[in-house]
């Protein structure tokens, strides 16, 4: 089976309930994301999608996404063999060094053709699932917010079943994010609790605040990204001295990078996300450079729409060293795309993921052709 | 696909040109190895191959490998969806752990069958060959013996395409050693010349020895294994101390093993045996590690027949951090068992390795009834 045609195709769906991170672009109230449709010469379709995110380390503009796809990605997968997928990776890394984000869209394109063709879901084809059901535990993220309201979000998330909770933190105001984890703990006293800095953090900032939430969630279950990428070993220097597990987001993209970030003893888990590893290849390896120095992985997302959010949940379904629920249902979309959304309910906080062919999600040609900017 | 029956056969042959080493086992006169055989209930069949290899950490006895496949490995793959070999692998590592001999077979001849299912050879199932043609470069391994004979062989071996000669050292008569060294160096001054101490010297007679056997080379290519694995981080000793890049063989199975030997500083090279990793997944997994921390592979084998020594030629030729001429085809055997040897033959010193689905070899109905001994 041969590559025919790949289409990159703009999207813009509006933001029904955006994310407030310490690093939030402001004024967005429209999500520009870019589908993926690729055929082959035996008549299969398969889908990827992209979420560029621009203010992300390595991410880009969609325009500048669609650039590179089109003219360097693109033309090097044309009629190449669709199982050939490890060398093709190594190709197009080679052709756009450091730029995972659009070869993440198509690569995800090549392997759900590859899985349609061989009729497996495509957590089976990437091996199957681990303990022999397709499911997946989610965690909930909390929004910043007065301690009633966060009250009233976490009775309602662990009434439906949520048991991990994620809040977000890094911000201007301290105090109140300590209020919302001790209110999460004081609501749910079962819960585990994880914060993400985002980066925000000196080194001796986040020793000193990370010691501070940790009494306030009773035990934090891990502080995400507490220093910036850019400081170096700040992360080992934080994980020297605070008792909370570091997970590594923003400072882990690749195999490379784990296996850096374990040399150095920087990190206790790893956030691995399709759109930094460039797909599932890089994905795989870098969840077995962290299985080698026992490193644990967590599955997190990009705010992608349908086809994403199908691709990470068949990547953590099928990965064991994935630890922890998972974070790619972070964001309420106003629009998924997807025509079978329904095979895709959330319950008791666990996802189903879906079991028909490659990533088991189909399109929904209305939505596409309302939402397309092309 | 499921898994219907595995077969272990084992089997003798006789040995007719037998490789010298500081450890070998004395006396050999006949190899015996386990055919593994596999069938499918869409009448699919795959084959693998164990060497055994008592005397090799982890290593056990052909009778000993037939009992842990017999009584748990086979058992635990029965009805098995052969496309679950990564989870298939993770049950049957622990079940058997820290022995990766018998595992190795039935995960290979699991990979066998699937790629024969999917119409691949294996190196393509595995990924595409690395620059396009499933070619190998191999090296020539140098009998100990006297300067007049090594000087004979290694013309010969010139002549015939070898560029890469391997040594053994190690043994009682280092003098001898380092002639053998000289006169290879002599006869072919192009030669990329390593040596194999299978782990004989203390750290700091291998300091000493390296440097010498370096001069008399004109500059090793590299240095395998010369200290015993047992000796923490007398790799890293010697690495720091001499201008060779050092080779871990028996130091170095899994993964893991890459990732601490990485992490210490202890090689710069990993020697990658499909026997080591417990099969493909294992290797792959290995060479993902080595790639992530910069360490290069090479790919030896374990003395097997043609089954083991196809296995192991697809995974090389389909793995890009192998950057050294292979040592698969390190013993000339009485018997391969293989019906089509012909599409296998080594010409200028490189192995074409076959194209047709699966291990791409078949075998020689009529030599497996003439050797197998159950």
């Amino acid at each position: 089976m041969r590559v025919e045609r790949v289409t990159p195709i703009p999207i813009s769906v509006p933001v029904e309930q955006a994310l407030k991170t310490s690093k939030s672009a402001d004024g967005d109230d429209e999500y520009h994301r870019i589908l993926i449709v690729l055929e082959t010469d035996t008549g299969v379709t398969g889908y990827g999608e992209i979420a560029p995110m621009a203010h992300w380390p390595r991410g880009l503009t969609q325009s500048a996404c669609l650039d590179l796809l089109e003219d360097v990605l693109v033309p090097a997968v044309d009629e190449t063999r669709v199982h050939r997928i490890p060398r093709l990776v190594e190709d197009l890394s080679s052709r756009l060094a450091d730029e995972p984000f659009p070869l993440y869209g198509l690569e995800v394109a090549l392997h759900d053709a590859l899985a349609r063709e061989r009729e497996l879901p495509m957590y089976e084809h990437l091996g199957g699932p681990v303990g022999g059901d397709p499911e997946l535990e989610c965690h909930y993220t909390v929004s910043i917010d007065e301690p009633s309201r966060v009250a009233e979000e976490a009775r309602t998330a662990a009434a439906d079943g949520y048991e991990a909770f994620k809040v977000k933190v890094g911000g201007d105001d301290f105090a109140a994010e300590r209020e919302n984890v001790r209110t999460i703990r004081e609501t749910v006293p079962d819960a585990r609790i994880r914060v993400d800095v985002n980066g925000a953090w000196s080194p001796d900032e986040a020793i000193r605040k990370i010691r501070r939430l940790d009494d306030d969630a009773g035990g934090l279950a891990f502080v995400e990204q507490p220093v910036s990428r850019d400081v170096v070993d700040g992360h080992a220097r934080v994980r020297d001295r605070v008792p909370v597990p570091i997970l590594a987001d923003e400072a882990c993209f690749s195999a490379s990078d784990v296996a850096r970030l374990a040399t150095r003893g920087s990190a206790d888990i790893v956030n691995l996300k399709l759109a930094k590893t460039g797909g599932f290849t890089g994905a795989k390896a870098a969840a077995t450079v962290a299985a080698a120095h026992g490193v644990s992985c967590f599955v997190g997302g990009m705010l992608e729409l349908g086809i994403g959010q199908a691709a990470s949940a068949h990547f953590a379904v099928s990965t064991p060293e994935v630890a922890y629920p998972t974070g790619i249902f972070n964001v309420d979309v106003g629009d998924s795309l997807l025509a079978n959304d329904d095979e895709w309910r959330i319950a008791d906080a666990t996802c189903t993921v879906p079991s028909s062919p490659g990533l088991g999600v189909e399109l929904d040609s209305e939505a596409l052709e309302r939402c397309r900017t092309d």
